[in-house]
């Protein structure tokens, strides 16, 4: 993971100092969000790590879930792209949600942060935060949104193909799948999600 | 990529001197593989660029195929599970490469080294290994076995599923995914994979 937020515009805190108390609070956040899990993880926790108070993590960092999305390094909040994805209900969802994660990943000012990301989670701390992390505050909650059934057993294969498309388009550039038109590609992938929505589970 | 072949039992040279000659091999196939692509690159340029005669490149390696296997550091030859997990056609086909994909991969002998190339392939050289090399060396000919249409585009989607089956079951463990039978994965995945040998193309 590459890419701090502790320097980005309207972010600082007013004391001097101030960069080093983020970074501490964004290191204790990993750590604790890696070892315990989202649910498992509080603010007042991470602040205790951190030396600092838990309302001054909440004045950096808004709520839980805008620190771990700090945490991640993502350089945007993804349930801004998920939700609008899913609100028209099940019929088409896998379609609309590819779409909207397509044109998230294609975008050139985005993609270079979100290759750091996906660089770091294949390392073992970054591992830890997807798996404890990733999941249960993003991709569960696409689940809960479309009222799926058994969204723990279901999810992880939907992660999976997405996971696949990125490495394959957007690490590995594998053509014609790197350079073919987002539409393609939804064409392509998007009946795959949708059947690990609905498949029946045992 | 961590694991190197170069010290395995019954594969050193006579001489000495010979491990750095084959780490000199290994090196340049590497460089010539990822820069001009499997189809491109001869063992005669491979051999002139670690300064050594072709002879003694087939020698310690075999054919250009078991020295790009070489390259890769896979700890086995995937052709070996893949051609006859093809071999009855493509009714099923997705479900039998799945089973022996899955096969190697629940191996606790071979796992660590096939992560070791996973992490690998994330690296700028391991990532044009992959792209120039693995899919010509290795995916397209499953497409040419089962004889599917327009394999080059249609197989990168096979590996898209492939890599993040991958990445959630090995690298990220996401559960249930990481124990799960791998009866139940096969379940799951394969239908998708059926579907990237059969669907329609634009």
């Amino acid at each position: 993971m590459s890419q701090a937020r502790s320097g980005a515009p309207g972010r600082r805190g007013r004391r001097p100092g101030a960069p080093d108390t983020r970074a501490a609070i964004l290191g204790a956040a990993r750590a604790r969000f890696a070892e315990h899990g989202y649910a498992r993880t509080s603010v007042r926790s991470i602040a205790a790590d951190a030396g600092v108070d838990a309302a001054l993590v909440h004045h950096y960092f808004g709520t839980k879930h805008d620190l771990f999305v700090a945490a991640l390094e993502l350089p945007i909040d993804p349930t801004g792209v998920i939700v609008p994805a899913v609100a028209g209900g099940i019929d088409g969802a896998a379609e609309r949600l590819l779409t909207a994660f397509l044109g998230v990943w294609d975008d050139p000012e985005l993609q270079p942060s979100l290759l750091g990301v996906v660089r770091g989670i294949l390392e073992p701390e970054g591992s830890a935060l997807i798996r404890e992390g990733f999941l249960p505050a993003i991709i569960l909650p696409i689940a809960d949104a479309l009222g799926l059934d058994q969204p723990e057993r279901r999810m992880p294969f939907v992660a999976s193909q997405i996971f696949g498309l990125i490495v394959g388009r957007y690490v590995l550039e594998l053509e014609p799948l790197a350079s073919l038109p987002a539409e393609d590609v939804v064409a392509a992938v998007a009946p795959t999600i949708q059947r690990y929505f609905e498949m029946p589970l045992p």
